[in-house]
């Protein structure tokens, strides 16, 4: 396979959408087309996002989302956030996942980042091996998450 | 004591910066006063990231950042990341963080965010508590960290 890991590019929306599909099968609607091109553009235009894909052949089969803040602990140097990490399900264990992986990391690290992370469903134990296999360490932080309907303060 | 929870004030770099001696007490010196009021501007300017602090008669007794991020999935609604949170050390169990930590979700569920996640040291379970008496649940995702050396690929 001639896969090539890079940025997405902006004509490129209507694709990932697609690929979304992928990651949450029954995720919730999308609001109108002009809000959906309106957060793209949010995204395309913040040079602290970066949304990158593996392409085979002008299609895209995988893509993360890596988030680089701007931070003044730890040196100054920023720290990495990866979201959305999703392979089409036809792509899957032929190590694409680790090559988008390890592009994002190294795009972190010549960003001078100290640390990149992640949160993973608990039960995603195939997840896991797959993110340490990438470089990720595993149990050294607790993730925590709220939502609207948790917070009770 | 009368403690008000708002956005730092530009002015308030350095005495952000003595707050944050008590989040990473031996943490790496940092660069330049030009390269960190550089990355400080870069943070005030962006509207994607928030720094919350607790004032306590014009003294920051306390601090966090949030920052949300445009998603395109979960219907387009935003996620939300927290880091970098610190109570002075004079001021800690006396609620201050469990007020600012409201104060951030607050804000986060006000720009429509679907989650808002942060990562603790697996070792802190006192702060473990904190965050789930601030109404963040554990244990259903697992937090994973790539640093630049532990990189194996």
């Amino acid at each position: 396979m001639d896969i090539s890991i890079r940025g997405i590019q902006p004509h490129e929306l209507s694709a990932l959408l697609n690929l979304y599909k992928h990651l949450n099968p029954k995720d919730v609607p999308l609001p109108d087309e002009l809000s959906v091109q309106q957060i793209w553009n949010q995204i395309l235009s913040d040079p602290k996002i970066e949304c990158f894909v593996a392409d085979l052949d002008r299609h895209l089969i995988a893509s993360c989302i890596l988030v680089v803040v701007p931070n003044l602990t730890r040196g100054a140097r920023p720290y990495g956030l990866i979201e959305n990490v999703v392979t089409h399900i036809d792509y899957r264990r032929q190590g694409v996942g680790l090559r988008l992986m390890h592009h994002a990391l190294q795009f972190a690290w010549s960003h001078n980042c100290y640390k990149v992370m992640l949160l993973s469903n608990a039960e995603r134990q195939e997840a896991h091996q797959f993110y340490e296999r990438a470089g990720f360490k595993k149990g050294s932080k607790i993730g925590f998450v709220a939502t609207p309907n948790t917070v009770s303060l």
